[in-house]
């Protein structure tokens, strides 16, 4: 499957403002992989396919994560969690991806994890600064990935968990795990 | 050992501020232990010895920690939370605690954990809001707790959380799970 044939396939699988999101995505992290020293079509390929399962009926995911293997303890948290692993499969098996660190950066776009590779990174950071993206912090976090993208992401990770306290939902944990690795490696 | 030999011996471990503050515990575990039907005696007992090890030096706790096989973990993550297990551990061994419930109390009562009995959270709560504490919302926690002792400490950890958000301080991961297990009990 070439590009545009992916493009077209992902398109079909989203309503319209989804497509703008994920194109949003896409030039983001082409835009943060040349930064930050990513191979930038790598980059571009996780955010083709990073919200590929985003619309998918919740049972049909919940069946995916339960006959695929897939962790399932997501099965316990946030339904919104579970496109990214579910899309990392897809990717996989529908649309040929076998670059395994594409396919990481595809399975842990929502979550981060402890050790992110710089692709997750990127695709994580670019997933929350693209252009259509509006929260309170946003700014924040273009303006330091202008020089730092663990500090950037840092910062996408904080609100993500105060939007969860404020909301007294709860936090998954593998984004404090992300967090405190961030934290980590910045002392 | 009786009550009055117990808490001379504790009074003596720390500076007299501290003091005033175990006593603030002492006091408030024991109207909160009258409120949501727990032991009165239990919870002052843990309160007594909650902080029993906050003074002692750094290197020493660290030493315990290894040496009688309390949680590893630990060491990789702030000083300050430290002291509860070791109080647990020298509750038992130098103050004669046998009560596995009251070991569980001083144990928990800094991090929380996932499924906290109702001893732990009376004594983790009135760590938080005896009267001498002064900190952003501890005056809706004293007012959460007039209802719910679940709803208190649950604004009790989000309140932690955030200050370390804030702070960019790393999150122990207990704290993420405790506060995700009253979550989950209230849905």
């Amino acid at each position: 499957m070439n590009r545009e044939q992916m493009i077209a396939k992902v398109k079909a699988e989203m309503p319209e403002r989804r497509w703008l999101h994920t194109e949003g995505v896409m030039e983001t992290a082409v835009v943060l992989a040349n930064r930050f020293g990513v191979d930038p079509a790598r980059a571009e390929l996780a955010a083709i396919l990073h919200d590929v399962a985003k619309y998918w009926p919740t049972d049909r995911m919940a069946d995916m994560i339960r006959d695929k293997g897939l962790p399932a303890e997501l099965l316990a948290y946030d339904k919104e969690l579970w496109h990214a692993p579910v899309g990392a499969w897809v990717a996989e098996h529908e649309y040929g991806v076998a670059d395994p660190e594409v396919l990481g950066a595809i399975r842990y776009h929502t979550s981060g994890r402890r050790g992110m590779t710089k692709l997750e990174k990127v695709v994580c950071l670019a997933d929350y600064m693209e252009p259509g993206r509006e929260f309170p912090g946003v700014d924040r976090i273009r303006e330091l990935s202008l020089r730092s993208l663990d500090e950037a992401l840092l910062a996408g990770f904080d609100s993500t968990m105060s939007f969860l306290i404020e909301k007294g939902k709860r936090i998954f944990p593998l984004t404090l795990e992300a967090r405190n690795s961030l934290l980590e490696n910045n002392r």
